[in-house]
């Protein structure tokens, strides 16, 4: 018997990956918690982050921004949010949602309480979590043509040139925003991915509270494989081998699901075999835009979580 | 007979003056319009004016400021555009709310609809709109020490020692804000002042169409005087100086009423014969806080203009 309401869904990753995930689940999910890596150092976010010593507030404000209300009240406070400034002075390319998230953080001292006032600015149809209340930074063990080399820094591994073996969180120990523990305990599902894999979506894995969240909630894990390599960190990476990757960094994690589009995998049976190794079911289903661009799309993608939901969830009717 | 309905008013000024006479009107006005001074080049709004090439909006965002609704939720809002970044970097001193206006023009291409926006958000008690849609330059004739110089901008003619003759506008015949010169022709009550006496009250009198508007409206003029002369542009100025600079700036405008505190005339029978040559009833009432500073009551300026607006307008009762 498929489950007759609407899941309780916590999705995990940060930047462009998340948004889609979130396009994609607010048109489905009873209620939508997005957990959200902090750790970029890049851009606005990363000049805040120096300048003012707060969270990167970027991949927050993405997340906030693709669960805006689909009102004209909502489109428009997004695109605020989302304006660069454009100029050849000290603003230039500072993001106006990333300047207001620090505004109410530095008044209301509570990077939770700030969030949750962004999601009511936005009547926003989930809530935004930061996944740990500290700034984090990526490092990365890289084979390149030189050996193993230690990169540092989210933006740096993004575009680091070689293979990433191993990626750590600094701190190593992070707490973990209890919100986001108790979003992922009391989830039916657990969405990780899309994104830059080791910088957005398998750092979740490396804060110790999140992890234990993770091995230990009562709802499933379902795992959304990108449309496309990125360039840099995941450079060559087939589909299976972005799972290995993940099983790597939690070899006990338990994935009921991958989501995956037939025209990512190139080689479906080595992609099925690895999905079993983790315990998961592979549903291959066109999730990308139809115009050609390496982008879900949100129908799409709605429909494949829907299928996972429904499928996995319980019995399949007459089985 | 005293008016039985709230008035419509409309409020002239800048900065912390028009905050004041904002924040006593939004208590007794059934329609409030702010028309607010673009000429500030100093601070966050000069920065903003310099890099971006927009009006300045400084001004505008404390309007705004003192007209949110009385909610915690305007009060939140209200907060968070009143909050200024403090750091070694960029955005030190930067206001929240002059980057959300900015970000709002540059959106919307549009001041009005920005500033409207914005007033939204707050749930604003009233509208504000800018005396100009262009930015505008403020220059001074001063003597001084030296004999007559001639000071450029607001900032430096805010602070400038000597005694200012004249001031004049840059461009000299600034378009004037439409909606701006509907107010004033639509108002039953224009108040002018309090504020910066040569840089945010005076401004008004120098675009030509808001000039036309305030000679013809058929609403009637208060002009609300300072606690005490700033340091620098009306440094010793007495109360009746004032009105003096007023009408020399402006000397067919007819004003029906002007409001001071006993404590801030040395001369009463000065004032009441200068406020008699523009047209003028001179209201004296105490409208200063009790804690000793040089600042208004709102609920005392607020008293002041309900009996301004109710003797002025209709015949007393039983006269």
């Amino acid at each position: 018997m498929s489950s007759p309401s609407a899941p309780v869904v916590a999705a995990l990753g940060g930047g462009h990956g998340l948004s889609a995930s979130l396009s994609a689940l607010r048109l489905m999910a009873d209620q939508l918690t997005a957990v959200v890596t902090v750790a970029d150092d890049g851009g606005s976010s990363g000049r805040l982050r120096q300048e003012l010593d707060v969270l990167p507030p970027g991949d927050l404000r993405m997340a906030l921004a693709a669960l805006c209300d689909d009102t004209e009240w909502g489109r428009t406070w997004r695109d605020v949010l989302q304006h660069r400034f454009t100029s050849p002075g000290d603003l230039d390319q500072h993001a106006v949602g990333n300047l207001l998230i620090v505004a109410l953080w530095e008044l209301l001292d509570e990077p939770v309480a700030g969030l949750d006032w962004v999601a009511r600015l936005l009547n926003a149809r989930g809530r935004v979590l930061p996944m740990s209340s500290v700034p984090l930074k990526i490092e990365a063990d890289v084979r390149g043509e030189n050996g193993l080399e230690v990169v540092h820094g989210q933006s740096a591994v993004a575009v680091a040139p070689g293979r990433i073996e191993q990626i750590r969180l600094v701190p190593h120990d992070p707490p973990a925003c209890p919100e986001a523990v108790t979003a992922i305990r009391e989830a039916d599902w657990v969405v990780l991915g899309p994104g830059s894999w080791y910088s957005s979506v398998m750092p979740h894995l490396l804060v110790p509270e999140l992890s234990d969240a993770l091995h230990t909630t009562r709802g499933r894990i379902c795992v959304t494989l990108n449309l496309s390599a990125d360039e840099g960190e995941t450079d060559g990476l087939s589909a299976e081998e972005h799972l290995h990757a993940l099983h790597r960094h939690a070899p006990d994690l338990r994935i009921d699901a991958v989501v995956a589009d037939p025209s990512a995998v190139e080689d479906t049976e080595a992609l099925v075999a690895t999905a079993a190794t983790v315990g998961a079911k592979l549903l291959l289903r066109q999730v990308r835009r139809g115009d050609g661009t390496p982008r879900h799309d949100r129908l799409r993608l709605a429909a494949a979580y829907r299928d996972v939901f429904e499928d996995v969830i319980g019995d399949v009717p007459g089985s």
